[in-house]
């Protein structure tokens, strides 16, 4: 395959993630196949529908999978599912992923791409950590808000020969792409504004700009924040100095919003906290540091998480 | 005043636990003096009503006086008032006490005594750190549930003389006290307690039992333990050993308890944030430690009381 030719795609996983970038790589002229659960018969039936700020559209016919299915192998796979899922991934990826498949993953989390190189050491794996704020509204129905932009990082050399072609088929379809040495850098990076933002807004029962608003509750993200600077810098990733003031200083340029935790909390579904909480914990542990206030935030999270989900043993009296 | 002559004590606030113990004095003989603030007219109507596991009670008529009113002097003036009213102490307890007067102190915090000492130098300062499930049910009735025990901590040399006639006084109401030689020490071994069950009962809106019956719950009480241990360390008062797995066995063994932090947030009353935790998290730092869980859970707890009061600056979007 030369290097004009479109790439083919597989997105695992149909929903804010996977349906708005899907409908942009099939608008960049890429070959899209896209797996979904429970709307795999709505968007047979009535397409799948992205309204943005960059256009709306209505994609029908689809070609869309249930993840039963025989589905034609693509170049790569992107992973759009949540991580609360992930003890289901390796079977779930398993038809899909042959010698050199590119895993492209979407998830956010600590140590996903080693989980996922141990399980496929066949493929080539790569993260794409996305800054996207879209929602899904409805079956088969997106709806993407702001940004969009997609940082890669190669887990390793054989990635590195494939980010210019990403690159180019996100590029085609109008999203930005920007290229991250360090994959562990840039996913400590992201962590420090999702350990505080998403825990707080469940916690706090407030959207960031809310958190912000509020000296209190902005000293305790600026605090997480500077706990997760530690774990970075424990695990040979330090951040740089303006790092975080410019990470707040975003922050307050943010448009109110409700992280997916928050989203996920308020709809009874499962938090990330595993990947999120649990294994930034256990990689700052393994370097000799503690991360006290994520410790805090992480166990009150999995406590309401199961409470919230109907857990009797966890249920408020 | 001879030893044998009773004690006259002024209870300022006539809540669960100055109208419990202040019933408890009365039945020992004492002379109380009652200060309530918006049951004034009702007791006075109807009488305090206490129930309790060591009796059933109604005190009628009482001593009972608007703070307002021209009190007849006590030796022995009790504060029974929430922490949250101290910006209101010194104006209250200012016509209370003279030369010699005992202020026996029955809040929870840190740095208490050394503010009534410091706003009245006359007095004789003495703490009183109460081990009661009371709860007020309606104006003037108290409902005493278990315990009662109180641990007496002179502040300075001219407390200890106090020390037997106060536990004379409890004794023959029935309540069980106990001396501790160190006062900071018995304020932090109280905060070890109060600061992970009264912050994560609010918090995570569950009772003593079922924050005990969660493992990861129960860690999280655990790991905030041993931050107040290494705060009191560095004030100088450290635990020993054996005490917080005592305390944690302890808490295993009580009644299903709802702390008087959550009963005040369901009640939307204002929460004792800044002398359970903003004072500890100031003396720790000041001898060079930081409690970083505790801050944490300090920050929601300051945010979520702002807004349950219906502060609309911290009010949930």
């Amino acid at each position: 395959m030369s290097d004009s030719t479109p790439l083919s795609f597989t997105i695992l996983g149909t929903g804010a993630l996977g349906g708005f970038y899907g409908s942009r790589l099939l608008l960049g002229g890429a070959t899209v196949r896209f797996i979904a659960h429970s709307d795999v018969d709505w968007i047979r039936a009535h397409g799948l529908r992205v309204d943005s700020p960059l256009g709306d559209h209505l994609f029908h016919p689809v070609e869309v999978y249930a993840s039963s299915d025989l589905i034609p192998p693509s170049a790569v796979v992107c992973i759009g599912l949540k991580t609360t899922l992930n003890d289901r991934l390796p079977e779930l990826l398993a038809p899909l992923v042959g010698a050199g498949t590119v895993i492209l993953n979407w998830q956010n989390g600590l140590t996903l791409e080693e989980e996922l190189a141990a399980c496929f050491p066949q493929a080539v794996v790569i993260a794409g950590l996305c800054f996207l704020c879209s929602n899904k509204v409805g079956p088969g129905h997106i709806v993407h808000l702001d940004y969009g932009r997609i940082s890669l990082a190669a887990r390793d050399e054989p990635g590195l020969v494939w980010l210019p072609r990403l690159q180019a088929a996100f590029g085609a379809g109008g999203i930005e792409t920007d290229v991250q040495p360090s994959l562990p850098a840039a996913r400590w990076r992201k962590l420090a504004w999702n350990i505080p933002f998403n825990g707080l807004s469940v916690l706090l029962d407030r959207n960031t700009d809310a958190i912000m608003a509020d000296p209190e509750a902005r000293a305790l993200a600026e605090r997480l924040m500077h706990e997760v600077a530690a774990g970075a810098a424990a695990c040979g990733v330090p951040f740089a100095p303006d790092f975080i003031p410019q990470l707040l200083a975003a922050t307050e340029r943010m448009a109110p919003y409700a992280p997916s935790m928050r989203l996920d909390f308020l709809a009874k579904r499962p938090l990330e906290v595993e990947y999120l909480y649990r294994r930034p914990l256990r990689e700052a542990a393994r370097h000799g540091v503690r991360m006290p206030g994520v410790e805090t935030i992480a166990a009150q999270l999995s406590l309401l998480d199961r409470a919230n989900r109907g857990d009797s043993a966890s249920g408020a009296e």
